[in-house]
């Protein structure tokens, strides 16, 4: 994964740049660099909780060309994708397709996000090497700047193989569909019905992914019942024999 | 797709509550319900820019059960995933997860996000069908309430199929390529490099999967740098055939 570098243009609100502050902690990115911005106060500070550190290190610059000095690479945020394929300066990239191909990259990243009013400006958008927008409705496409930053610095972050729940095994699975089948058995359903609700149930249970204890869970759940039907029928069994060898 | 109706339980800043409803004007969501909300004044209608008719047809209730009668689906939002596994009350989907399941729902979906500080209570997750929660850096995970609903947001409206460039074809690929061959041998690149530096260039081109336009615009520049260099060298080859004929 590239090294992230989150450079402001000319930041109009100060609770957006706190905003953004919080948003790179969340997603593990530290370098803010800040293009002429508004000045720092209060309310960013407030906005960026434990994004505190990232706003005290920010790098305060008063070009473009400085900000991204020693970038590898540069992406452009707009609002606005073009519906034209002939303005190709404006043709971007959604947030995850992005995120899947800068996550090769071993250098640095700048990422710019522009005025709250006017987005970046040509001569901005000149410098990048490709462009990002999050899809929104084409109503009223214009995010809020640091929920673009969060959404993209998001999909940056997931690209990340994710550290899941342990799965169950398909043994593990099978006794589950086993104990199941056995429920029905026990508990009498109808023998014509059953193919279907075990299919039922091995696709409800497919679509849900469970984990690894889940499924343990489960299973219990179900031999436990399977347990208790046979021991509520065993002296109505032992009684039906009793019966039959009575006559 | 499902109806999605935003709920927010108990939000104490205004602020917040204005920049969901600009999320959700972004992202195509109109309903919005607010349990035992903060005032709601001024700052949240500055947030909500163009989302101020979502904060004007919001509905105020006292209790969570009265903000999700009717919903098909609860989905609750936690900052907090759990890493055990035996907490299955906190075991969540990421958002990308969750849009792709709740695709298919043809109802009325509630999201639930929580307090600022204490998000959702466990009385409040226990009525929740499903958790959903953002994957962010586990030092610091909980993200700004706006935030979390933005990229859930986005990720719901992100499922539907996404309007695309037209990609060109594979017989206009060809003719691309078969410039950029005659290219490289009109201008005398070394032979045995060609095969490479030319599968070189279908990689590059087929990780960037321009569109239809950008394949005209690329495979001119080509024919137009080939007819370039035939053009100059034209006078030679006479010459060299005239000397050729003088021998």
């Amino acid at each position: 994964m590239p090294r992230v570098v989150v450079v402001l243009v000319e930041p109009k609100n100060e609770g957006n740049v706190g905003a953004i502050a919080r948003a790179m902690r969340n997603f593990s990115v530290d370098s803010l660099v800040l293009v002429n911005p508004c000045p720092i106060g209060d309310e960013a500070y407030q906005r960026a909780m434990h994004g505190r550190s990232v706003l005290e290190s920010a790098k305060v610059v008063t070009s473009l060309a400085e900000a991204i000095e020693g970038a590898d690479l540069v992406a452009g945020t707009t609002g606005i994708a073009t519906q034209s394929e002939k303005k190709f300066r404006r043709i971007a990239l959604a947030p995850r397709e992005f995120a899947e191909r800068v996550r090769a990259l071993d250098g640095t990243l700048a990422l710019l996000l522009g005025r709250e009013d006017f987005g970046l400006r040509d001569e901005d958008l000149e410098r990048c090497d490709l462009l990002v927008s999050v899809p929104a409705e084409p109503r009223y496409p214009v995010l809020n700047v640091s929920h673009a930053a969060a959404i993209i610095l998001y999909e940056l972050f997931s690209v990340h193989p994710a550290r899941s729940l342990r799965k169950a095994s398909g043994i593990e699975k099978e006794v589950m569909f086993r104990a199941f089948g056995t429920l029905l058995e026990a508990s009498r359903h109808p023998a014509h019905k059953r193919g279907r609700t075990q299919i039922m149930f091995r696709r409800l249970i497919g679509r849900a992914v469970p984990s690894k204890w889940e499924f343990h869970a489960l299973t219990g759940v179900l031999t436990r019942a399977v347990k208790a039907i046979q021991l509520s029928q065993e002296p109505r069994a032992l009684s039906q024999e009793l019966g039959r060898k009575a006559k």
